[in-house]
């Protein structure tokens, strides 16, 4: 009567993700009446496919809220697509044995575009194959480049980091400008998108404000153009602060950290090893020999939990209790929403959208997001992004470090379904 | 009969020097009866040599309150080092004519070693001259290598910025381990020594967690054991995170990035395009085939004021509380210091050191505080380190974003010389 849900991960993971299934957790032990218990699948849909299960019901209460608090996945997350069920039978048959083994009747996926496309897929084959399952999707993704929604959880504690930290980091050159470092680049995640780029603009409040420069992946890269303007806020405001989107390319669509004829190789003959902030530094130092220095933010941008977004956070739990309300209303098929009901104030609210609606395309910043010399961005676009930066959400400290969720709590819930050596299901058994 | 005090920052810049200007320029204001205002040199000693000093008098109480929130040197600082009086005996004419033009009968420097070593030699050049002046020096350091004093300020905000930020870099790369990236390398700060990267690991709480491997300075670097030490990590935790040192060299002294047989040179001849973090992971990657991401923290972690560490934020502003009263009781020639006076609890309090006794050493990471297979921190370590990173002390927010001290405020006080075309002193005018 009473089935479980199933929830998971999928694609990059998030400084509030783990919020997002703390709401999914606390509002279905507030629906026991509707729901059974809550199975997370380890890895996303890997969990479900290998039948790693994570039971819900084993966290305290005390447990399940410090989730609110962590970043990254605690029940991990991947990036593994669903075919077709025609191109792979097998596997959506594994998929419904192992969902029915566990009296799966609700199926919540939390993740970017690929992952609604394969919530979607699911949708489908249940209809077909008969067996019931309500699915819903939540977006999720720091690039904020989902469309169907006004913005993406996890975006604005992305956002926050870079603002705070460009405008630490150009209160730090400023200091020594005169005798030293003159140029610093801070290079941020968006390999297709502009968004967390565009955020650190944010931080530039007024004129000479750091940083002076952005540049985004949407802007077709030129050495000439960003030299000149290097040296003219070198010469106005003594030092230039550069945040740099690591997906720069040139307008051959060449990234700058791959085009032969730019771009120091590695010994190893890769062309991961420098990051763009290096090679543009390089750059610049050929040109004006001004020093410089740079900063590689990475995995830090996504993880960092310590100055979250409040407004992201509030939106990334709400988004989770709305999923296991919508499961209980047997909203099938639907992915919610992020819906800006009002500019200023800033009010939004939790929407929803067909899945066979979500547009599986990236989201890019519009062009009346960037400025006029295509390094900066515009008012339209900070009065975009401001709303979702609002607001500290600090996690507790022991010990003169944040309190974060412990992955070893963990427990798998009992296997009912063993896989042979072809990784494909055998008959069920009883253990 | 009140004289001025002079007040400067000298060498790299920390997430609270400024502290230390707050308790400066708050506390003299409580000394009105001895002291009369305070100048600080615009970029530390250039700032008296170049004869532009900034009013002190000029801030409001609630701006001198805010420095107490900024990273930075809200004045400037420089790495200036003043030759011997006999070898550049013009520069200290120079200085003296400027600080009795300015009636400066204090001179307290806020730096590093070299920074001591400068006061220490306007403190025997002012007897010299027969010019009186109380030299007061504070220790500043991000690096944490200054001897005579437990620790140094700025440190422990870097150091729990870095402990922070593994931390939390670690949660997501272990959600994502069993199938993406498996490597993870944060690169900080510690040219000479391993004090930064020794923070890292107070995020290590229980075995497993990050960082996994600390690679410091004090140790000569080895590929090879590094390799099995991280293929060890992998198989035994799904992942291996990893501090480094930007410092970390070879046996023969040779940095790891610059050592041709093993790294990768860039397209312009230069050494300082790659970091060490890339090249590490190109050597994981060629060993392994592990995928990988790394950051580069650089300025980030030493302008970290929304992580600050209370203690650390406390024992500046109280350093720049005790060099003015040190300074109305005439203490001449001296540094402060901060003492550990308990360990449990930890309990510390200002003391100071005559300034001919500051030895000009770095202090390296004393042996017993490397774990055994020299790439962890033991449990001594953690002992000394764990107080220096307590407490939480956020700036205030608006909009998102903390409110920080703008530099444009500031207003220099009127020139009494003017510097002829040679740099050098005219003779005095009036205006």
């Amino acid at each position: 009567m009473r089935k479980n849900v199933f929830y998971a991960h999928s694609g990059g993971v998030t400084a509030t993700i783990n919020a997002t299934a703390c709401g999914v957790i606390e509002t279905a032990r507030q629906h026991q009446n509707d729901l059974g218990g809550v199975l997370i699948g380890k890895n996303g849909i890997l969990g479900a496919l290998n039948e790693e299960l994570i039971e819900a019901d084993h966290l305290s209460n005390e447990e399940v809220a410090l989730l609110r608090d962590t970043p990254g996945s605690a029940f991990g997350s991947c990036r593994y697509q669903l075919k077709s069920p025609e191109d792979n039978p097998e596997e959506y048959q594994r998929l419904f044995a192992i969902l029915k083994a566990h009296d799966v009747g609700y199926f919540i996926y939390n993740g970017g575009n690929d992952s609604q496309d394969t919530t979607h897929k699911i949708a489908l084959a249940s209809q077909q194959m008969g067996y019931p399952l309500t699915c819903i999707g939540i977006p999720k993704t720091i690039d904020n480049d989902l469309s169907n929604t006004d913005n993406c959880p996890g975006f604005g504690s992305a956002a926050k980091y870079v603002a705070v930290s460009i405008r630490e980091a150009g209160l730090d050159v400023a200091s020594m400008a005169d005798t030293s470092t003159k140029i610093f680049i801070l290079e941020v995640m968006g390999r297709h998108t502009g968004w967390i780029a565009a955020a650190s603009g944010l931080a530039a409040e007024k004129m000479g404000d750091a940083p002076h420069l952005i540049l985004f992946p949407e802007v077709p890269f030129s050495l000439e153009t960003m030299l000149v303007q290097v040296k003219y806020c070198v010469e106005k405001y003594g030092y230039c602060a550069i945040v740099a989107s690591e997906g720069i390319h040139y307008p051959d669509g060449s990234f700058i950290t791959e085009a032969s004829t730019h771009l120091p190789k590695d010994a190893f003959g890769h062309a991961q090893l420098g990051g763009v902030a290096p090679c543009l530094a390089a750059h610049i130092k050929k040109a004006f020999a001004y020093k410089y220095h740079w900063a590689v933010a990475d995995y830090l941008q996504r993880s960092a939990r310590h100055i979250a977004s409040r407004v992201d956070l509030d939106q990334s739990y709400l988004l989770g209790k709305r999923a296991i309300e919508a499961a209980c209303a047997k909203k099938h098929n639907i992915m919610l929403t992020l819906v800006r009901d009002s500019q200023q104030p800033y009010q939004w609210s939790v929407g929803e959208v067909a899945l066979e609606k979500v547009m599986n395309v990236e989201r890019h910043l519009p062009a009346h997001f960037i400025s006029d010399n295509k390094m900066h961005i515009t008012k339209s676009c900070r009065q975009y992004l401001e709303p979702l930066i609002q607001g500290e959400a600090y996690p507790s400290y022991s010990n003169g470090l944040p309190n974060y969720f412990d992955r070893t709590l963990l427990r798998l819930a009992k296997k009912k379904y063993s896989l042979n050596q072809h990784n494909t299901l055998e008959t069920a058994r009883t253990y």
